[in-house]
């Protein structure tokens, strides 16, 4: 019998919020082993906002095998690309009151590749990691190593991205945790990325706070200083860091569930909108990712809800 | 330049949930006028949660022409189904402080024609609303007259309907606002339904009760009586009519967006997963609706959550 059964008010109250979160998600990032069919990739993971792991989606790109330093020299080494330079790696994230922003600067890739091969020994850590499809604008002569757009996916959404974006850093920059509306395919083409993912859901165990901008700028004596912005608004962020969590000042994430992903050269991770990620890589990881907007139906609803409510309960 | 622009405390704090609400939404059902294709479907309607009606989806169904009551008393006249009866139209409402469910009758097909067609008088109200799967389980006889399932639905989220239930009733006979946790295609056969429709984020606007279950029993002198299930837990249910709400008793209703649809015959109705709703029918109103189950994913949990704040907020 089928008949509409109300499920009852103690059934309810015996379900909390912590353990329902899960009820969804996997214990792990789970490995789909090739491209999927765009409608199975849409109702299966973009459609439900899981991450997956999918392997020998891009075997045929040139760049796995072609991206040496060497290559990469000779192709774009005169080119000036935007990079971003920190004391501590840590660009884009909270140093004590302040939402600290790095010092962007322009520099030839062979300088870059100088620094990351410790050719050139420089104070500061160095990230190329500029998302404004800076594949496609500042290094246009690489993209006939790769495609352009991921088919399966621009089929499952019926569009193409809104960004390509190139990544290359050292071992110590830090992507701190964060939120992006897009569905983002993430591809790894050497070296490793290892991600902390938590899902929109754990959105009441995460902390904000709302910092003071400010840049990161190096002195002529190679120090680093910390300019304030004090013409912009102030900026929420995220004071928590998934790698040492202070548990005194933030309990709640003992209840977050923090999932541990390591995409190895030649894999593609489906991290999806509003997942909040914090990122670390092996020294000199290269990886291009696929930035599609994120559809703003119910589930962005949702979400928004869930933070204005949060935010009711912070501040009560 | 996309990069990561965090928003502002004032631009959240400026963004209303209930305003938020509709961002999502359509002020009306749109229509489409045709079958879809199953990817298209998945991505602008199931997964996003929105309701829509189909137009020329099922013309090609014998039942169009074929159901006519001579046709329905040839075919399955000596059939014995299962009848809802009521005193007032409602089954499954709140009736004062108890949720009073329908006497459940086996009769005969056509002496439930005969009532619906003026030829016997009876009080109470009927209504063939058995949702067990009652067009296969009690009406095989029929089920050359359409399909058996939704072709690009079917494809669409990957399986075969839980249930296809047919429906004959009288004008006065009501469905209670209520939610169910299935995609649900409703296709009018003759007649029409009139819908009142809630999304899921409107939750926190509608009120619930917890009632003791009952049931109506008729008795020999043709007066309804209101027979407690003194054994069975209480239920949750929605007090709340929309055809006329007591906002002085549940002013937090006036936040809430219903939408009005009337789907005639030939139209079929996508009444996505969760949404609440109320239905009323032209008399004698023929249809079949095909219930695929939802999938249990993050907007299951995003609604589970609201539904536990909910809670916590009308308990303190």
């Amino acid at each position: 019998d089928t008949r509409i059964k109300p499920d009852t008010p103690e059934s309810r109250l015996r379900e909390k919020p912590a353990l329902l979160t899960y009820l969804y998600l996997n214990q792990s990032v789970p490995c789909l082993d090739g491209p999927p069919d765009p409608l199975l990739f849409y109702r299966d993971w973009i459609g439900p906002n899981k991450p997956c792991i999918i392997q020998n989606a891009f075997n045929h790109w040139p760049a796995l095998s072609r991206w040496t330093p060497e290559y990469l020299r000779q192709k774009v080494g005169s080119k000036v690309i935007s990079v971003a330079v920190t004391p501590n790696g840590y660009a884009d994230a909270v140093n004590g009151d302040r939402f600290v922003m790095p010092e962007e600067r322009q520099m030839s890739f062979s300088s870059v590749l100088d620094i990351i091969e410790g050719k050139v020994q420089r104070s500061g850590v160095f990230y190329v990691q500029k998302q404004c499809s800076n594949l496609l604008l500042e290094l246009p002569e690489l993209t006939d190593d790769l495609e352009p757009h991921i088919s399966w996916m621009s089929s499952a959404l019926g569009k193409l991205p809104d960004a390509v974006n190139f990544w290359l850093g050292e071992k110590n920059a830090v992507t701190s945790m964060h939120k992006d509306h897009y569905e983002n395919l993430y591809c790894v083409v050497s070296g490793e990325k290892h991600f902390i993912l938590l899902p929109p859901t754990d959105r009441p165990f995460i902390p904000y706070g709302v910092y003071q901008p400010a840049v990161y700028r190096q002195r002529d004596d190679g120090e680093f200083e910390v300019v304030d912005q004090s013409d912009s608004e102030k900026v929420p962020w995220i004071p928590l860091d998934p790698l040492d969590p202070d548990l005194q000042r933030f309990p709640q994430y003992r209840r977050a569930r923090p999932l541990h992903v390591t995409v190895k050269a030649g894999e593609m991770l489906f991290l999806p909108s509003l997942w909040f990620h914090h990122v670390r890589q092996s020294h000199g990881c290269i990886a291009v990712n696929f930035w599609y907007d994120m559809e703003y139906d119910i589930k962005y609803n949702y979400f928004q809800l869930l933070e204005a409510l949060c935010d009711i309960t912070a501040s009560t």
